[in-house]
């Protein structure tokens, strides 16, 4: 007997279902009803196109309802939004368009309706454009036109994306996040480089911000010293979340998870056997805890697609649990990250070790090596992987993969350092970034080279002395400074003759530009009988932190 | 009492072994020996000096004898070369470049020689240089000058990267390789693309083909077809291989692996246990089989001395089975491997599935995606991943550093499918191509497509019916063609319509551009109940693999 699935939602999840229920099952009845105007649209190049970069808009229609007909036997209908669901007589209420309405029969349903961007609650709230489809993405195109000014609420991955293709259409943006950074998915110590990038390309970035009220061409907006300053916004873009579309679910009395989700489990069934969800509407199992998790990833929907189209072809296939893996170019810089940060794990009281480095992304000795933040963040106890992100202007997608996939293979943080990575000098290093981690790791593991993170120094109550190994000259251009003690400079080099000017009844916080000739130093001065710790990520991390911590709100003239 | 650590050679092995040791042990006296006249230069970037790549040749010297004494306070003696090991004693003899010698006691001893470049053993050799330090890379600068021309025996990754470098310089290069290939690290379906870039550049590539003897300006070469030419050749690089540097130990009595390599156990210890091994000159420990290996890579040296010195401090560290990773790029092409190739596996007697894709490094909508090709070979039995390999224009090394890392990791073929890697349209696709391997290996695990192998269709003695299941102007751009069969052609979104063409009692070999409309054709058409199986890697692995069969060698004038 011939199956009947029916799926709701076209795009990503929904799409991958289709076509690989349809290779499985040539006999299976598939229809996909989808409330837009255009199935499998290409959702992650809309801001691309928005700033030109993607010049063609046929080029985000990645298949038409005729060509998924022809190709999978698939009937996809768009504008058809589904407004309930009769479990028991296993139907849904298809709307369309012209408010007529039709019963759809399935023997299994599929749910992958995405989740729809959040609108603040503010007043002319209905000024602000939002980007989902390709109807935001034409009315967005459309505003931008004369706009001039822009302001876009939010600096997460979306939002800045869509921040810097309206300056590539030559908008004067500005951007608000409520967070103290931008980018939370990173710790603000490497979210810093992107928000200085954003400004050096003239984006104004206002963080701990919060937008008040929205005005016909103006924003007023309330910064992080408490002000409140008038913000010019030719055209306005919302981009501070989504909303997982869990309402039909709900309707239908099904189990939801946070924030209205809808909740599923390893086999995307949901609390209905005959109901499965994917995609940015439905839990995703997370890999670091027991609680279900939203992890709106294009990477997540499209594999949930297709291992739902195996559950229903009856071949059981549970998700692997989810750690999120997620990158964006920021006017050719770019950020990645996977897992945990630090911040989530602080905040879930889990305890965590910090690695930050600063690599080169290939050999120095060959031209165009750029230097790149990395940071690893570790289980103290099992040495597992926690999570890591990086931001640099080359090779930092490389490193988060591997790491992520070394998280998935089950890898020790201080086994990165045995990886075999390709390597020849425009490519890495015979020490590649990664592995420098897990050198790192091990060392820490093996309490050789104890370190001190950045803000632990900051906070210190035995008020260690604080010495720069560096050279007079790096010195000389920016060092740490405690409010203890006046800067100490004792190069490495010369550390085993002056080793003995330092005192040896109190700690000694080494540091120097990254951290490694620290490690030497530590290590030097420890076997002395020093009590020495290194400062982890070295001058570079404790700058970026500093800055973090201390800019100042760009002036509205700098914009 | 003090440690006294002795390291023949100061390169990459030696002297990660000589600083790590220190950072582990401040007492230890650490002496190293090293015959050239540098310590810890940038063999790696060699080539790119040649080619004025790194235009400083100060660049390429890391350290000297001073740097080193000050910073590890490590005993750094160039030019003095060890010409015994006397065991019984523990003492080595050093020859100085007067001839005079001493002896030297050792409590450990650390055998980082190295491997010397191989000279070809014909007639008028001596004029072949070869690269190994910066006395041959300061030689071959001097012989290129007005040289005009460059004959470079071996094409390997190192013959690659010169004969590169050399084009760069002006020369008018041509490279004779005795394999019927170039780079025999990739299988030859990959390797043709780096041949045809090479040749695109205006080198002339001779495969199959030997040099014979050398003259002053010229040398005498057997091409593939058995005819004998004479090849201008100013100035003449050998780069056939390396030869491990086995020779003191030989004669001191240890234990040797394969072509006089020093043979070790895990812990990189020789057959005598005050007496250690690292680099390209000792064995390492194959991931894939039982016997000694020899992989003289950059990265497992630094890796290994690094392990070594833990070792002898006192943390034995196991040094993981290796694999070998390496990347190379040719004009502006990156091919790099991982683990075994089919042409190994096959020479092993060792089952294998091989899988072959074309996939774009990031979203096809998004400007400036190129296609690359990638190969996995994978366990039949345990879905254990084998090797991977990749060709292309970008994206490449990171692929195949993710792939290395799944086989650290334990991963399954089939589970690169679950991998969250970092995408956004600039970086990847939704649908990693390394996610995208998984999916085939999935599927072909589970008998859902079966696969044939170009080498398979072109010698399958039921001469199936060959179907092209693309467009018709795909198909007459070119297509597979056999020769019991005229080309067929059948868009796959007809297929449907027209299945009932095709013949229910012979089989049917489907392909399509790269193999996966190939898949959903396959799977469509023995859903209907017919005998088809795919073309793995589709009509660009057969035309590329048809191109390393049968291409001519390119005629000395169009060189």
């Amino acid at each position: 007997m011939t199956h009947k699935v029916v799926i709701i939602g076209a795009v990503a999840a929904g799409m991958s279902a289709a076509t690989r229920l349809r290779r499985l099952d040539e006999a299976a009845h598939i229809v996909v009803l989808e409330a837009g105007d255009h199935p499998s649209f290409a959702n992650c190049g809309l801001p691309y196109y928005v700033g030109g970069v993607i010049p063609e808009r046929d080029s985000l229609l990645l298949h038409t309802p005729q060509s998924l007909a022809a190709r999978f036997a698939i009937d996809v209908r768009v504008r058809s939004r589904v407004t309930a669901i009769d479990r028991a007589a296993r139907t849904v209420t298809v709307t369309l368009a012209d408010g007529s309405t039709y019963d759809e029969a399935y023997d299994s349903l599929v749910l992958s309706p995405g989740a729809s961007p959040i609108v603040p609650d503010i007043p002319g709230a209905s000024r602000a454009l939002t980007l989902r489809d390709v109807s935001d993405v034409d009315r967005l195109a459309a505003a931008t036109a004369d706009a001039g000014t822009a302001l876009v609420i939010g600096a997460g991955f979306v939002g800045l994306e869509v921040a810097e293709n309206l300056a590539h259409r030559g908008l004067d943006v500005t951007v608000v996040e409520r967070a103290p950074q931008v980018l939370t998915a990173l710790d603000p110590e490497l979210a810093i480089r992107v928000e200085q990038r954003l400004t050096a390309r003239g984006v104004r970035v206002l963080t701990g911000a919060s937008v008040i009220s929205l005005g016909p061409a103006d924003a007023v907006v309330t910064t992080a010293d408490g002000a409140t300053e008038k913000v010019a916004a030719g055209v306005v873009v919302a981009a501070i979340g989504v909303q997982p579309e869990g309402s039909l679910a709900a309707t239908a009395g099904l189990a939801l998870g946070p924030r209205g989700s809808i909740l599923v489990d390893h086999d995307m069934r949901t609390s209905d056997p005959a109901i499965f969800a994917v995609g940015d509407a439905a839990t995703k199992t997370d890999a670091f805890g027991a609680e279900p998790a939203l992890i709106p990833l294009a990477n997540l929907a499209n594999r949930h697609g297709r291992r739902v189209a195996d559950v229903i072809a009856g071949r059981p296939h549970r998700a692997a649990a989810s750690v999120g893996t997620a990158v964006v170019g920021v006017f050719g810089l770019t950020a990645a990250a996977t897992g945990r940060s630090e911040r989530r794990l602080a905040a879930e009281g889990r305890p965590y070790r910090a690695i930050h480095t600063h690599p080169l992304d290939h050999a120095g000795y060959y031209p165009g090596a750029t230097q790149m933040a990395l940071k690893l963040l570790v289980d103290p106890a099992t040495d597992k992987i926690l999570g890591a992100q990086g931001v640099g202007e080359a090779g930092v997608e490389r490193r988060i993969d591997v790491i992520a996939t070394a998280m998935a293979g089950g890898l020790t943080a201080s086994s990165l350092a045995d990886l075999e990575l390709a390597y020849a000098p425009a490519y890495g290093s015979a020490k590649d970034p990664v592995n420098m981690l897990g050198y790192v790791a091990e060392n820490l593991a093996a309490g050789e080279t104890p370190a001190v993170q950045w803000r632990e120094l900051m906070d210190a109550e035995d008020e260690p002395v604080v010495l720069d190994v560096r050279t007079a000259a790096e010195h000389a251009r920016g060092t740490v400074t405690v409010p203890w003690q006046a800067p100490l400079v004792m190069p490495l080099d010369s550390l085993r003759e002056r080793h003995h000017e330092l005192p040896r009844d109190r700690r000694i916080v080494v540091h120097c530009q990254v951290g490694q000739r620290g490690h030497t130093a530590t290590r030097l001065l420890r076997q002395l009988g020093y009590d020495a710790v290194n400062l982890d990520g070295g001058w570079l991390t404790w700058r970026d932190a500093q800055a973090s911590l201390t800019r100042e709100p760009v002036p509205a003239s700098a914009a």
